[in-house]
């Protein structure tokens, strides 16, 4: 599924305000008329988009017997939710898939718009950082990320569980700056999964080393610090669109949906 | 300037309303300090987006005497306008250059995206329409517009001035229909000017053929009829953008900012 996060206080359902899940939610149980528990492969904060969410929950089987029963679940949830959330697809998977625990990679994409002038049309989609931001700079400064690493200094650091403190360490498979022409920077980084916050608490630290506030030096010392003091500022999380995931043998689609964005 | 229409009442100036003229306004005088009369190239409706929008006004010379001075008014403006209204450029003009009654040509872009789910980074842009549309269809109904003539069936008629009647006849330069591939299908059309609703009654009736509720055939006809009874509906504003506006000697620019959209 893709949204666009704007209008959202995250994906998570959240009693009180308006969140994906709820509004998936509520509609797929409008027409399947049970209780739906969705779980999903990234739970996006307030105010990030996605292209490529998946999601899984149980349903009854002659609902989604056939094609024909999928579209017609589709399209009835489809408008149902409105313009800002859209389900692309749908598919029976077996009964031990799962869209968080059988993911094997999470793969986003942060948009900087970095140019004096403000442009209307990106302001929802892109950070805008007005002073130039040097490329390889940039590239030179996200070098450290690529590996196994404890992401402790990128990462709110989460609630105990059983007592027992949550790992931060994810592997880091790819983070790769690209210049999209007239200003528009895009960031994309792949992990095996990603703590809270962290795609952004990156980003920020990125864009600081891009100002000259850091050194792409301060990068790998940060890390090691596993200290949140020692990171940039968090980038605004209208610039962060969750992308892609990966599963064994398939990944999400993300071609089809606004290709250039 | 560019804009992005969703809210706004329209590019005029209207009391209660929040209007992309009030805005402009309201932040030119704040820093010129003196009254702002805005003149438009294209007085854009409640909803409708521009990208190469053109306004005048007179401003206290030692404001705009160098490059630096524009700089810094166009940085300040910009500023207290917020992400949804740019400024690009500013330059000095001639005293008899008027933006509105020196332009040549208008060029609008109008977006459809044609595919039966929704697709939410285009909901702010394009029109879904989601049975598909034939091109070369659409290619053929829109024909007829090309030249001289009467453009009453599209227009709502505007009240006479002087008690007579206002001419509802414009020049259509060009009007073409192009596949962006993945369901994104995109019409520009240029005229000397353009009456109210004009472009939106043109792309509903041509939608109404592209759907087989009207033939290629019948464009011509009810044109000649100039009777709006004739025509399709009018399609929703949000499609909708005022692409370029021509000048003798130079056009305004529509490059730069966000170029595939």
């Amino acid at each position: 599924m893709a949204y666009d996060g704007s209008g959202f206080h995250g994906f998570a359902a959240n009693r009180g305000v308006r969140t994906v899940a709820g509004v998936l939610t509520h509609a797929l149980e409008r027409y399947v008329r049970h209780r739906v528990d969705l779980t999903c492969a990234g739970r996006t904060d307030r105010g990030v988009h996605a292209r490529g969410q998946v999601v899984t929950f149980d349903v009854a089987a002659d609902l989604v017997a056939g094609e024909a029963e999928r579209t017609r679940l589709v399209r009835a949830v489809n408008r149902m939710c409105g313009p800002e959330v859209a389900v692309r697809d749908a598919a029976v998977v077996a009964a031990d898939f799962d869209a968080r625990f059988s993911a094997v990679a999470r793969r986003y994409r942060y948009r900087i718009w970095n140019r004096p002038e403000p442009d209307p049309f990106w302001a929802g989609w892109a950070w805008h950082v007005e002073r130039p931001l040097d490329l390889s700079t940039l590239r030179l400064a996200c070098d450290p990320l690529i590996g196994e690493h404890d992401f402790a200094t990128f990462c709110r650091r989460p609630a105990p569980v059983d007592g027992r403190e949550a790992s931060l360490v994810r592997r880091v498979t790819e983070a790769v700056w690209s210049d999209d022409g007239d200003g528009r920077l895009r960031f994309e980084i792949e992990a095996s999964a990603f703590c809270h916050q962290m795609v952004r608490s990156i980003v920020g630290t990125l864009v600081a080393v891009g100002l000259g506030r850091m050194t792409p030096g301060d990068v790998r010392p940060a890390m090691a610090a596993r200290d949140r003091s020692r990171a940039g500022d968090l980038a605004p999380p209208h610039g962060l669109t969750l992308l892609t995931v990966r599963y064994p043998g398939w990944s999400s689609v993300t071609s089809g949906v606004r290709p250039q964005m």
